[in-house]
């Protein structure tokens, strides 16, 4: 018999040996299912690589003034700072002198951080085996059922579209549908005369870039609408297809078709409550929105269009189908996630981006105003507060650009002038307009902003002689 | 004084407020946090519903035919079982009688296993705020450094392209790139004659469908290489770009251009060990590669384009940006990820892509052959042994395609045949050649391989009349 205390090491020893088998059994069993090659399950915990080496990375210090990305260039065992315009050094903290303030294009970092702050409910774990296949359930196309069930349920939570009754087409980014579009709305005889593609001025330049870039027979740019609103033959000139961009890029306004033309694309990029009121839900038949101004991922490249006709559906379909197959999986995966805490968050205090969005644009447009209230040289863009069907209140204005008068007589070339004063921005001339015009992006980082309105206050300054604010 | 027991009571308490105290800080800094609109640095742990999210769905349980994924459609609050093919019920369990051996598409599913086992290295945590911008370190073109820096070890290690001295582009998917390469090698100059685009027969018919549906003015889809192989004329006929498919799809040869011209895209899609041997790097001056068959990601749309000439790479990269401005910043990422895990893996046991997926083709081949070698009505294209760098051995071939001829006078058909004892291929037709020919798919599910083969077997059955395996 043994005595108290041999017992209890007795008990402890067996104890020890138990818990020693099970572990090994554990690394066996362990070995063994990772020498399986056809283990349908994985090991648990096989996302904790990944959650580290992201949050490391994210940890990562860059002033406010950048970021890190796991993506990116590696020095040291970690990825560099990539910092905002203007800033430099291994942590961006360190601002260059005398540096323009770029406010060309239109990147839509002004969301970046939303997103900083929704951080837990907007990453995404991709496994090294989603979505593989061509084809979701089977199908081709390849279109996620659930994503489809996300924007729809967006477009009634913000009602600026009504999807009901329409098709659902995704896109690489929403350059790729107006692509597709004007393919789609071609002529099909090749006896017909190509389609004239029109615009309005100011307008898009892409739109005119990429139908003359893509040389299709079936349709050829054809200048602006002006040209031929006012002819009486122009039933007889062809089949017409007008872009109408509403909020148009670049004055902010809300547009409509000019002629009577049957096929029109209505680009609802910037149809959001960041950047303008919701008069009514989009009605038109063929509508394109995209990622890159709703969510800020233009880096996603992630488009759709809402589309009334089963033909020109089709034909978008193999437009799209005969250029890339379908949709990135890892991109439709990611704009799930995005577009959900976008329609959860809506209307949900300190959660909606719109509220977040929208009070950035109107912070940015109320300061700039009051800097070019200030001047003789320089005007804006006369645009009224409104009411607004999401908001359900009057709001004022918001514009993703501010689309700048030179008011001077010297300065025909209003973007050359503003280069000269150390501003980037994109002229009248890009646009098909008189060139005393000039685009000033206001959606990129805070940082850009602020450096856009500092020089501009200088550049106001210099009229009067004094400080303006 | 107290008592002893009154004592540790009154220790518990103030321990017990202290815990009390300490948490209301941290969720009160917490909240705090949380309403910072600018916080730049996200809460450590954020990762950490994502991953939960991940884990949970993986473990879902599809019976090894099929599998659930978090963007799949939820029914009950968790994602359904997506089936293989012939599966169904709710875990994948039943198999359905009398159901067709699908082997008509060419959906890279054979490396999927090779993912889940690698599952801890191959995942990717997207933050929120990944990438939002259009561009890359100020690069409009957006191509990650890093993923160029990948891909040029990748097929240094694997030996099947030179990278020194060419440009790298990215498409979303090589279907993208083989477009571009078309516009961009087409002549300029609106007065010349559009450039005729051939193949050889048995060609993939994307090739024809793409050049003919976006109906460029700048070419049009010329047939054949045999029709001008012959005619001394050719070179008064005007331009040519031969689409030349190494190893070939459908058949899996290694191929040459046929004309001596000077424009020639080389379709290296199938250009890995796991389908043919690789007897030295490409060197051709358009080479064009895909995620979808090296690593199996057909659903990532991710393909490169390795370019020796500035002017064609440069055409090439403005179709890209007029389509769909840069590739998927989400797709790249991924697409790091899977080529590291390759890269690193390779030549180390039990870690090499290739080994796993030459072993599991081989394993195929040589079962199909063993099948089709009994049967008078049907016969397998040829292939022999070959010394391949990558393996420095002799390796018994491994195509990702049967070639499948119908040796009776009555199947002129073949695909037509095959479809009426319940297999699915694509008819010589689809590849404008004799319909005594059809492809059959290696490269999908193990399910659906089992599936052709059991198919296979009873048909080759009935000739003798007896069980051939």
């Amino acid at each position: 018999m043994l005595g108290g205390e041999s017992k209890e090491r007795a008990i402890h020893s067996s104890k020890l040996l138990y818990l020693l088998l099970i572990t090994s059994i554990s690394l066996n069993l362990y070995s063994f299912s990772s020498l399986l090659p056809f283990s349908s399950t994985p090991e648990p915990g096989w996302t904790a690589p990944a959650s580290t080496e992201a949050e490391a990375v994210a940890a990562i210090q860059c002033s406010g003034h950048g970021r890190a990305y796991v993506d990116g260039i590696y020095v040291g065992g970690v990825p560099v700072c990539e910092c905002n315009t203007c800033y430099g050094g291994s942590d961006c903290s360190e601002i260059s002198p005398d540096c323009p303030a770029d406010a060309d294009s239109g990147d839509p970092l002004f969301l970046e951080p939303y997103w900083m702050r929704e951080a837990a409910g907007s990453a995404v774990v991709v496994a090294g085996w989603h979505r593989m296949s061509y084809r979701i359930n089977n199908d081709a196309a390849a279109i996620s059922a659930e994503l489809v069930k996300q924007i729809r349920r967006l477009h009634s939570a913000v009602g600026n579209a009504i999807t009901d009754g329409r098709f659902i087409l995704f896109g690489a980014g929403s350059t790729q549908l107006l692509n597709a579009a004007v393919h789609a709305l071609s002529p099909d005889d090749p006896l017909s005369p190509p389609a004239k593609v029109l615009a309005s001025v100011p307008y898009y330049p892409v739109y005119e870039m990429g139908t003359t870039f893509f040389n299709d027979r079936e349709n050829r740019w054809g200048g602006t609408t002006s040209t031929w609103a006012n002819k009486s033959d122009s039933s007889a000139a062809g089949e017409f297809i007008e872009f109408v961009t509403s909020p148009n890029n670049p004055d902010g306004s809300l547009k409509r078709p000019v002629l009577n033309v049957s096929s029109v694309i209505t680009d609802h990029a910037y149809f959001w409550p960041h950047f303008t009121e919701i008069p009514a839900p989009g009605d038109e038949d063929l509508m394109v929105f995209t990622l890159s101004k709703l969510s800020g991922h233009a880096g996603s490249r992630f488009g759709w269009a809402l589309v009334k006709d089963k033909k020109v559906y089709d034909k978008m379909s193999k437009y799209i189908m005969l250029n890339l197959f379908s949709v990135s999986r890892d991109t439709q995966l990611r704009a799930l996630k995005l577009i959900k805490v976008i329609v959860d968050g809506s209307k949900v205090g300190g959660k909606d981006i719109f509220e977040f969005g929208y009070s950035t644009m109107n912070d940015r447009w109320r300061r700039l105003n009051d800097v070019v209230s200030k001047s003789n040289r320089f005007s804006l863009q006369s645009l009224s507060p409104q009411f607004c069907t999401y908001f359900q209140t009057i709001r004022d204005p918001s514009p993703a650009y501010a689309w700048l008068k030179c008011e001077r007589e010297e300065d025909e070339d209003c973007a050359a002038s503003l280069k000269a004063e150390g501003i980037m921005s994109r002229g009248g001339a890009t646009y098909k307009t008189d060139g005393r015009y000039a685009r000033l992006s206001l959606i990129k980082t805070q940082d850009d902003f602020e450096q856009l309105l500092q020089h501009m206050v200088a550049l106001v300054s210099k009229e009067g002689g004094a400080q303006v604010i």
